[in-house]
């Protein structure tokens, strides 16, 4: 494996996603500093991360040279200073308060290098807000990425106001890089891409069982064997391109009417009360039918990195300017 | 393979659902009658229908013998008479308005066998006012399929007022002995769950790239290579148990309150207007880069195929009443 082009990267808070990002800067051969203001929080990530390790040493998803080598690649931290010493890359994912990544990143500021790049896995926050007034401010960028992101490659890329542009190209080479698929936003919204469009389909989902249309494992089911299916391979703009004759055109133009009364009738913002939390509670567990926590995490992941080997295997035949032969000019 | 418990199967509608549906029953060793009111239309499905036992054959994913058997199980017939005797369950797929279904049904009324169940591919209308004052509205059920469904498995099953329980039992059983997947609806809305979820998604994606925040390929790759890998495994419940270490409990606990702000701010209706849909078109043609539309299809299908095959051969691990074994107790 060649060197990437941040060769020390720095993992600041380790929680859920702090770990799994050390994880995936280690498979790139990167050297990885981790540091948790909560040394508990450290501790258990580090836990964590060996027994992921272990796992897939023994499922022979990786060698005992590969584990090995990750293992030296990762430094557990004591101290914010250490952790930064060196680092070209920092991905900051502290918990998700405006005012902790406001504290984190002025302490960042003030010990990261002068031309370290530094990205934060804020899924709800504006970069240019958390760092507005530091000099660090050109070099402060959202990397937002999907839990878990060892498993997950989407990274959501949105700079601030001052970041430069230098820093956005770069961020994203190095994110593809280390094997992640980076998604650039062009200006700030609230719960950026990712979490917008969730919303919604949450939305309508919790409604159609809170207004009694269908139970949990309906709803579910008409995702995971159903819309899931074709959004693993294609967004809903590719979607709606192969569900008519005509491509997306002739879509819209046929069933936008009737996609405009329909989403006038979609269901309104739900409580997420008690009653309601427990209600979808219960439903998901007689989904799973026991399985536990542990056993379906490993599951999704499993399986997701199937579904990730069967596309790498299949590309999309893109033509991207070679002759596009016979048949595929219009006549 | 054992006969399925309905040996003749009717297929009135010969579309891109109808031809489709047509191989689901052939595939599954029923008797297939197909016919069209628009005998061009049966045309156009029959040279599909061989092309696609051609192609599969071809491709090594059916045999010589295979194709010959599914080939010889449909007849294609010329009158709705020939192709509703002996049937002992119609799937009416016609075009999507309510007066055409009105009148397919009254024909069916009267010229199907009196015990046939007659299930409607609509997606859009309720069942109980499409066969309001028909003798065989007992019999009439709702069985939505995602398109296509012989490659995705969802049907949607939704009785109307008057269907009788052993319909609705005898529906499900019979799709899911030839392979699909049903989900009973507990009563109608506009949209059904699919298009309801679906909707509401699309509503998002196209607000998105309407308002300048990302382009079309950013949207789509935040769900094909994010969103969408979870979902093609578990549905928004389930992914919303994985995304929290005490489960959905936990994680609407958690993030219900920033739910509840992100809901309340997605964005309006989309006016499907002309030049919103030539923006949206000429994004989504940018991002297949010169794939053209039958490339895509058989690309989808084929990976649709294989994300099944992925999960079939992995399965969730659920107890289902087995001892589940040491550490799967509350201490």
């Amino acid at each position: 494996m060649t060197a990437p082009m941040m060769s020390t990267v720095a993992v600041v808070g380790a929680g859920v996603i702090g770990r799994s990002w050390a994880l995936v800067f280690a498979r790139a051969a990167c050297n990885v500093r981790v540091y948790d203001f909560v040394p508990e929080q450290a501790k258990r990530a580090r836990a964590w991360f060996e027994a992921e390790l272990d796992r897939n040493r023994v499922g022979g998803v990786l060698t005992a040279a590969q584990t090995a080598a990750y293992r030296e690649r990762v430094r557990w931290c004591g101290t914010l200073e250490d952790a930064l010493a060196n680092a070209e890359y920092v991905q900051e994912s502290g918990p998700e308060s405006f005012e902790l990544k406001e504290s984190i990143f002025a302490e960042l500021d003030q010990a990261a290098g002068s031309e370290a790049i530094l990205a934060s896995s804020t899924s709800a926050h504006d970069i240019a807000e958390i760092t507005a007034g530091l000099a660090a401010a050109r070099r402060c960028i959202v990397a937002h990425p999907v839990n878990p992101p060892h498993v997950i490659p989407v990274v959501e890329v949105l700079p601030g106001r001052e970041t430069t542009n230098e820093v956005v190209e770069r961020t994203c080479a190095f994110l593809a890089e280390v094997g992640q698929t980076p998604v650039r936003l062009k200006r700030y919204v609230p719960g950026f891409l990712l979490n917008r469009m969730q919303a919604a389909l949450v939305r309508e989902a919790v409604n159609l069982v809170d207004s009694g249309v269908a139970d949990v494992d309906a709803v579910d089911a008409v995702i995971r064997d159903g819309l899931g299916l074709r959004w693993a391979l294609l967004g809903p703009f590719g979607v709606a391109h192969t569900n008519a004759d005509g491509g997306i055109r002739s879509y819209f133009a046929r069933y936008g009417e009737a996609y405009r009364d329909l989403m006038d009738d979609l269901g309104p913002t739900p409580t997420f009360d008690a009653a309601l939390v427990e209600h979808l509670g219960r439903g998901t567990e007689a989904m799973l039918r026991g399985v536990s926590h542990a056993e379906l995490l490993r599951w999704r992941d499993r399986l997701v990195i199937g579904i990730r080997e069967l596309k790498r295997a299949n590309p999309l035949p893109v033509r991207d300017g070679a002759d596009p032969g016979p048949g595929a000019k219009p006549d």
